[in-house]
C-alpha cells in the first residue's frame, strides 16, 4: 500500500505547485511527460530538474505523443482514443480538446505552426486542424489505416497506408491539400520516420522483409528498398514488439536501427542506406536514441529485459556503459544540447535524470506510470 | 531629413508597443536584433513578424553577438567594448552588465547553461562568468589576442590564439578550467567555428593559405590541414573582408564556405574535408548560410555589392534565385524550421522577412542600423 500513497502525496504536492510558479514564463527548458494510466501530462522544468504541475483530462493516453507550437507555449497531444488536446503550458490548463476520430496513431505540426494533422486507424485517413482553434480545415480519407504521419518543410505532411502500401504527400501551402501519391512502398507499412533535415522518409514494413525510403527532395520520389534481406519477415514477430521507428538515431553519417526480434542494433549509412555494422545488445531494442551530438546512442529494451539501458559509443560501435534504472524503462529524452537525459521508469513511478558524461544519477521525479517525455525544444525541429 | 524622422517615429512606435504585447509569455519564437549604431537590441516575435520592444544601454555594439540561456529567457550580449550584458527578454530590461575587458570578440555559453565565456583582444584571453550573477569564475590569460571561442559538449570551451597559433580546450566540468593545448594550428588564425554536433573545430588562417581542423572526439586532437592551397595567402586581402566563419553552412554532407577574396563559394565534404565544388557568385560572399533543412544556401556579399542576395540549390550547386533587398544586407537568420528568413538591411533601417519557398517578401520591420539577428532557438544548439 505504500506506493499508491506516495503517489497520491506526490500528486498533491505537485497540484499545489502552480500557484507558486505561476510567473514562470520562459518556456525554452520545459517539457511534458505522458502519464499513460492516468490520462494526464506532467509539466517539468529541465533546468530545475523538477515537476511543476499536472494537467489532467486528456483521455486515453496509453499510446500518446505530442508536438509543440513554435512559441513553445502549446502542446498538441494525440491520444489513442482519437482525442486531440491542446495544452497551454503557460497557464497549465487544457486550452481545447476535440475527439476527432475513433482511434488515432499520432500527429504532426506544419513547419509554420499553423496546422496540426492527426493520422487515424478508425476511420482511416488524416485530418488537419487549425492550430489556433482546433477547427478541422481538411479531411483526407485514405480507405486504409494510416500510419507514419510526419511534417516536412514547405507546409507538407507525409503519411502512409497500412492496407494499400501507398505514401501520400499532402502539400498544404495553398490552403487546400494537394496530394502526391507514391505506390509500391511495400506490404503493410507499420510506422515511418523523417530525417531531421526533412529529406528522407523511411517506412518499416510488417508484411515483408526490409524498409522503404523516399527522397523527398526528388521531383518524383521513387521507393528505395533498404535492407531487403533484413527485418521481421518470416519470423512472424508479434507487432507489439516492433520498435518505434521514431526511435531511430542519426549519429554522424549513420542511422542506428533497433533490430526487429534480435538482440542487436544495426548501423546504416545515411547516404547509401547500406548496412555498415551490427552491435550485440542486452535484449530486443525498442528505442536507440542518439545524444544530440551523436557521440552516444542510448538503447532500451523490450519486456522482460526492460529494466536495463545500454550506451553505445558511435565511433567504436561498442557498449561503453550499462545500468538498470528500474522496472520498465519506456522512453528517453535528452536535453537539447545533450548534457543530461531523462528516463521514464514506468513501474517505479519515477522519471530519472542522468548526466550523460559521468552517467551519475542527478535526480528522481515522481510520476504516475510515465511514458513519453517531450521537451519543448522539439518545437524547433522537423519530424519530432 | 526624411529618413531620420521616420526612424524616430519608428522608435516611438516601438517604444509604445510593449504595453500592447506585455502578455507575451512564451519565449520559443522570440529573437533579438543588434542595433549597432544605437547600442540597443530590438526584441522581435517571429510568429507575429513584429518588433516588441527596444532595450537600450548595451554599449558599443559595432561588432556584437549573443547567446541564450537554456530557458530562452536571458540573452548574453558580447559587445566590442568588452561589455557583457545580460538581457531579460521576459521583463524586457537589462538584468546585469559588466565591462570585463577593453576589447572583446565574442562569447559562448556552456551546454548546461551555467557558464558564459568571453574572448578578448585586450587583454588577450578568455574570462568565464557565472551565468546567473555575472561574477567571474575563471580568468584564462593567453598572452595573445584570442578568437574563435565556442562551446563544446561536456562543459568545454574551445578558443584559439592569433599570435601563437594555439588552440586551447578548457574543460570546466570540475569547476576549474583544465586546459588542453594544441599547437601548430597555423599562422594567425583569425576566426573559427564548431560544427553543430560539437565534433569538428575549424580555424581560418590569415597568415597562410588554408584552414585547420580539429576532431574534438579524438583523445589527442591533432591539427588537420584543410584546403592548404586555397585561401587568403599571398593576395593580402584586407582583414575586414574576411568572411565570418560562423557563416559557414553545413548542407547535407558538405560545408559551404564563402571564398575569401573571390566571387565564389566553395563546397567541402564534411567527412574528408576535401573540396567538392565551387559556385560562382555575384560578389565576395560574407555569409553563406544553409536553410535549416540544408536544401538552400543564402549568400550575402561584401561592399559595394552588399545590396544583393543569391540563393543556391545544394543539390545542383546552382543559383536558383537572386534579388536586391536593399542597401547593406548584413545578416540573415532563418526561422528554426526554415520556412522564413529575416534579413538585416542596415542602410534601409529595415529588417525584411521572406518566405523561403516562394521568395515573397512578407513583412518589413523598422530597426536602427540592424546587424546580427538571433532567434531564441539558438539556445538549443551547440556553437551558436
Amino acid at each position: 500500500m505504500k506506493k499508491p500513497l506516495l503517489g497520491l502525496m506526490a500528486a498533491l504536492m505537485i497540484s499545489a505547485a502552480p500557484v507558486a510558479n505561476a510567473e514562470t514564463i520562459a518556456t525554452g527548458d520545459l517539457g511534458l511527460i505522458i502519464e499513460r494510466a492516468k490520462g494526464s501530462v506532467l509539466l517539468v522544468d529541465q533546468s530545475e530538474r523538477a515537476a511543476l504541475a499536472r494537467i489532467e483530462g486528456l483521455g486515453d493516453l496509453s499510446h500518446a505523443s505530442l508536438v509543440y507550437s513554435p512559441d513553445q507555449r502549446f502542446a498538441y497531444v494525440f491520444g489513442r482514443d482519437g482525442g486531440l488536446t491542446k495544452v497551454d503550458i503557460v497557464k497549465r490548463e487544457i486550452a481545447g480538446r476535440v475527439v476527432q476520430a475513433g482511434n488515432a496513431i499520432g500527429g504532426a505540426i506544419s513547419d509554420d505552426g499553423d496546422l496540426v494533422a492527426v493520422s487515424n486507424y478508425e476511420p482511416g485517413g488524416v485530418r488537419i486542424f487549425d492550430a489556433d482553434t482546433l477547427e478541422m480545415v481538411a479531411d483526407i480519407p485514405t480507405d486504409s489505416k494510416t500510419i507514419g504521419l510526419v511534417d516536412a518543410p514547405g507546409d507538407r505532411f507525409v503519411f502512409t497506408m497500412w492496407d494499400t502500401g501507398e505514401t501520400w504527400i499532402a502539400d498544404m501551402s495553398s490552403g487546400k491539400p494537394e496530394i502526391t501519391k507514391i505506390t509500391d512502398m511495400g506490404e503493410n507499412p507499420y510506422d515511418a520516420l523523417i530525417t531531421g533535415n526533412g529529406r528522407t522518409y523511411i517506412t518499416g514494413l510488417f508484411g515483408e522483409d526490409g524498409l522503404t525510403a523516399l527522397d523527398l527532395w526528388s521531383d518524383n520520389p521513387e521507393p528505395i528498398r533498404v535492407l531487403p534481406n533484413y527485418g521481421r519477415g518470416q519470423e512472424e514477430m508479434p507487432v507489439y514488439k516492433m520498435p518505434h521507428l521514431e526511435g531511430w538515431a542519426l549519429a554522424g553519417g549513420e542511422f542506428v536501427l533497433p533490430a526487429v526480434g534480435h538482440h542487436e542494433v544495426l548501423w546504416i549509412d545515411a547516404d547509401t542506406l547500406k548496412e555498415t555494422g551490427r552491435t550485440k545488445t542486452h535484449g530486443q531494442p525498442v528505442f536507440a536514441m542518439a545524444r544530440p551530438d551523436g557521440r552516444q546512442v542510448w538503447v532500451n529494451f523490450a519486456h522482460p529485459l526492460n529494466d536495463t539501458i545500454q550506451v553505445i559509443d558511435t565511433v567504436t560501435k561498442e557498449i561503453v556503459h550499462e545500468f538498470k534504472p528500474g522496472p520498465a524503462v519506456l522512453h528517453m529524452e535528452f536535453t537539447p544540447r545533450g548534457h543530461e537525459v531523462w528516463l521514464s521508469v514506468r513501474d517505479a513511478g519515477k522519471v530519472m535524470i542522468y548526466d550523460t558524461q559521468t552517467f551519475e544519477k542527478l535526480r528522481e521525479i515522481d510520476a504516475d506510470s510515465p511514458s513519453g517525455i517531450f521537451f519543448t525544444s522539439r518545437a524547433h525541429r522537423t519530424g519530432l
